[in-house]
């Protein structure tokens, strides 16, 4: 018997392990200090209503014999599935209902597409990037080529014409950086991938956070997307779903390779290897995509955009050089006195017990860079800008 | 770009479809005829009381923001690690916490399970068998070997000493033949792995059909199994959990293969390409194995074995072959009158209007034979045993 190689490749995710390892010694240190975390991914604010009624009423049809359900299919219910085809329409695409997949989440569809695709394939990965992408990748034992996002290129970095990949992911807005594609940047996104016979795995996990009507939220606003590009979306941020699970996956009709639909491909992937998502679950999301549902949504993004403006307007204050924090959850900021990721992350514990995470863990690219999240409490987040300013960063 | 060859070289699934046509057809040719299917392997009874109050609670809990959660280890939450510890402890087996991981069901882990291993491994299925075990192998390009299940050996086929194969599938009890291995028989499978250091891959999704207290639940009862097997096991039959979608997979610490740990790699996998299940969903499973949803699940397994023995003694009266209908919701006849097994579902829909489905779907071995599941209501079944007895089948 032998063990995938490609999983003996991969590092050890030291990333958020020794973040709390070093929380926990200073904690040990400075066991009355108030540690305020700008360090994590995850939404705080609860469910809204109409979720939370949508899911005990679900649950309670479980439990009737009359209205109880078994499997479904293995894509998703049909009431789901037009909820998001509604939803895309909003955003002027139109989509059939056969071309969205429900899932658990977008995570595991970013990993398990990768089923449809060849082991010898080149992937594309612009860098820093959600470490996913890269060990999916490892795991399968595929060929990386990184494309280097900095101050430069706005940390929005395009593939250069003469570069061949077979896959290429694209995360607008994107994380760690909180930089968003215009759509000029994702026709050229676009252009490469059709003119490479590339196929574009765009993650639009952050869509619902952008609030400037120019930008982007789906690839399927650029035209000749439908032929390359398959698009995971979550509803994790958009609808606080992180411990609730749903996400889902779109490959249009129109996207082909060697003439074999990629649709059909994952259709076959979806029926062997998955078997749905939980009735209750996807009562929960098609009442997120209800109009009161996404008025509730709506009112937790401002509330998490107000902490990402205040991070930025405190940092602007400051004098550091950041992206992000607009039309994204994400601030990602050039370390000051040029401290590495990691020296920053140390003197921010030290000086003002304040967590967030060091750039370089999502790539060499994000060496002399740190992360903050906008999902933390307000009252918090307040009192870490607070901190932040008393620290005098500009003169360091 | 190159799609996956191992994707060109499935088939399509046609069997289901096929019934469906078949179905469809006879309908349309007599609307007015009252079909019962014995073919769906679905649940047909509600959520226990304790499931859906943990559930609706659970949504509750995730409305307020004190007690909102949002991920959780992807492995799952404590509480239901814990309670499937208890659980197996029930059967006489210790299990840690760390080597037990929840999933959204046992499909899903069968399938994913393969990441672990070399594409060039070879894998060896007892035939009949559960599709998923061919296609998910033939998808990752492996070489497959079939172990041939028949009326000699019982459908209980063991593995030649002098054979190897570097994974091997057992399903006891087995879909579809009903069939239960007994511990000697499983000894032998073990010993067998042991020898060829093989791994087992031990699907127990129907343990909880098991009635006769002598056949093993689980693998892990039989010594030497935790150096060699991983166990998938669901609340999908257990608990009615088809749409609810919770199993959980048993990778032991003692199983190594060239000096790795499997259940550190299978932590990798899920936690790379996996973000845990619903919270909701996860409540539901801890209630459903509380004492208080142990007791009603036992109830609803108490309904499908009668239906079992309705079925098991009909085709007795019948004189008909067959296997399973004791301690499996499955049963496995012999076609009478030498009759294909597409003759045998022809013959059942246009004499009786009663669907099952064809043995020879679950592969080369099964031509001949026809599974019948006992997940339906009791009045349809009656009814379609009536309908089997008039068909003085005994004289074909």
């Amino acid at each position: 018997m032998r063990i995938n190689p490609g999983f003996l490749n991969l590092q050890d995710r030291y990333l958020f392990a020794l973040i709390g390892q070093k929380v926990r010694e200073y904690k040990g240190q400075h066991p009355d200090q108030d540690i305020i975390s700008l360090g994590i991914g995850d939404v705080t604010l609860p469910l809204s209503p109409a979720v939370v009624a949508a899911m005990q009423q679900a649950a309670a049809e479980m439990g009737r014999a009359e209205t109880f359900r078994g499997y479904g299919e293995e894509q998703g219910y049909a009431f789901l599935r037009q909820a998001i085809c509604r939803y895309y329409a909003q955003k002027g695409v139109d989509l059939l209902q056969t071309e969205v997949f429900v899932s658990d989440g977008a995570k595991s569809d970013l990993g398990n597409i990768l089923d449809l695709f060849a082991a010898d394939n080149t992937v594309l990965i612009p860098e820093p990037a959600y470490p996913v992408y890269v060990d999916t990748n490892l795991m399968a034992g595929r060929k990386i080529i990184f494309l280097k996002g900095e101050a430069q290129n706005g940390f929005r970095p395009l593939p250069p014409a003469a570069l061949h990949a077979d896959l290429a992911y694209l995360c607008s807005p994107n994380n760690p950086t909180g930089t968003v594609y215009t759509k000029d940047e994702l026709q050229s996104w676009v252009d490469w991938a059709l003119r490479r016979g590339a196929v574009l795995l765009a993650d639009s996990a952050y869509e619902a956070f952008i609030q400037d009507p120019e930008l982007p939220t789906s690839i399927y606003q650029i035209p000749g997307a439908k032929e390359c590009a398959i698009e995971f979306c979550s509803l994790s941020k958009t609808a606080g779903f992180t411990g609730v699970r749903c996400g889902y996956t779109v490959v249009p009709q129109a996207l082909v390779r060697e003439g074999v639909s990629l649709n059909g491909l994952w259709l076959r992937r979806q029926t062997t290897k998955f078997n749905g998502v939980s009735y209750i679950v996807q009562r929960g999301a098609e009442a997120a995509l209800s109009p009161e549902g996404m008025a509730q949504n709506r009112e937790s993004i401002a509330y998490y955009m107000e902490n990402a403006r205040l991070i930025a307007s405190a940092l602007q204050e400051l004098g550091l050089w950041f992206t992000g924090g607009q039309n994204a959850p994400y601030i990602w900021l050039q370390c000051p006195g040029g401290m590495s990721s990691w020296e920053f992350f140390d003197f921010l514990l030290e000086r003002c017990a304040l967590v967030g995470t060091p750039g370089v863990g999502f790539g060499p690219s994000g060496e002399g860079y740190f992360r903050f999240t906008a999902f933390g409490r307000r009252e918090q987040l307040l009192k870490a800008m607070e901190r932040l300013r008393q620290l005098r960063l500009s003169s360091l």
